[in-house]
């Protein structure tokens, strides 16, 4: 097996926002289900981008295609304590942009999970890809000044 | 067709939690899917339960199961919108208990949808209704006092 | 309590559509959740819609819009097994359609569940009530002659 | 940005079980919801260990626990339509296994998206990782001779 990722740091993200679990997300291990932990990522991707970054959803000028995605998984969490999503901002490419996530329980020092999301941005009408929106890379900058 | 329920006020529930919509929530209209509104119904129930009632899920002598649901949609939600949802304590029988839910925005005065959830409690072991448990009653009680 | 719905037989519905079940059906009691039920009903109505009675959806001329759903829930599933979503055609409106659902085990005579689902049909453009579009009526009229 | 994967043919797998899609698997923006794949990832992996492998969910002696996930997405897909997931055995660890799975379109010769899925294999009731159990190694080995 490839050398296995360590839990991270909350120092290792930049911005923040609480992540309210459901009965739902428990599986039948009792656990939040893996599949779940993909769904906070876009959840917190998207508020940074509708909140920050000026995306209007469906009916805006331009959106992110999910190209790849990742999670490593640590420590288990279950509904119904409250969890958090951090942000970190990777790799920056033309139209591309790597953001990695760690899930945290509310107080928690490190990772339960982690792992990378790329969105590729592209023009809402042809879904041609884009360079980084301007609204978008400032909102990035502005996280990272903290 | 039977006559259509109407939304109903804040002043008909007894115990609120805040509900946080998430992107997967909302369906190729552009709002939260009516399936989604199940799992808030869900999810503020057992919160109501773990929270105010004693539930201890998966490992607890006692368990709700659900008999009945039932949902009115008035008015679409759709994330990143924060919602709230609401608890009347309806009809009680020896082991059953009909929840009525109502869904708010945050600040909104009347229900988006509300409906009926009628849970059954049961032993956990034998799976055999059992008498309302006395940290339930009690609960409830104390959440219609106010 | 109000009188408890029972059972329904196949012979109650017109027309059937296989339901394969998936593992983040089953919650942490081991079986499927009950709002995954409704994630059945919004499956096997739109199947009908879009496969008999002419919706295309997003792009086409009319949608349906969900204002009142409800189930009633009698034996467990789980997954892995297959199930089955056998549709009725009950009030009509005039733009509305109120669809009963029943969900089977693949091989059982009588329902695991079942409930209703009533769409509004609406101009996907200014989302207001149209009459019942013909090729759906005419859909229901085929399926019922069986 | 590092390389970009490329789709995979369907030569790369060697076990199909089919996915049906849902309604609600569709996100505003009309695809198949980058999450969803991962809940395919599960019900597919989950399938072959039950049917193949003889792993018996919350009452048997052992279980999977998911540590790593990954997705890459090259073309969307649509509710209505039935796609197909294929299963591929990587890396072999004392306790661990990674699959390989590609989604394909129903008769699709390329992965829309594929990935990989790691699990390892613990006592049920110590949650302590095991030997990959025997009837594991077989099913893959019997799967592999095709």
């Amino acid at each position: 097996m490839s050398a296995r990722p360590l839990p991270r740091p909350r120092s290792d993200f930049r911005w923040f926002a609480p992540i309210q679990t459901r009965w739902s997300d428990n599986d039948q291990y009792g656990h939040v289900n893996n599949v779940v932990y993909y769904s906070y990522f876009d959840t917190v991707v998207n508020a940074f981008l509708i909140n920050k970054a000026g995306l209007v959803p469906v009916t805006g000028p331009w959106m992110g295609l999910v190209v790849d995605t990742r999670c490593s998984f640590f420590a288990p969490a279950s509904y119904p304590e409250p969890l958090e999503a951090g942000l970190a901002f990777a790799e920056r490419g033309r139209s591309s942009l790597r953001y990695e996530i760690g899930i945290f329980r509310a107080d928690g020092p490190e990772t339960l999970a982690h792992g990378h999301f790329v969105h590729v941005y592209v023009d809402a009408e042809n879904r041609r890809p884009i360079p980084l929106p301007g609204s978008l890379t400032a909102a990035i900058d502005a996280a990272a000044a903290g």
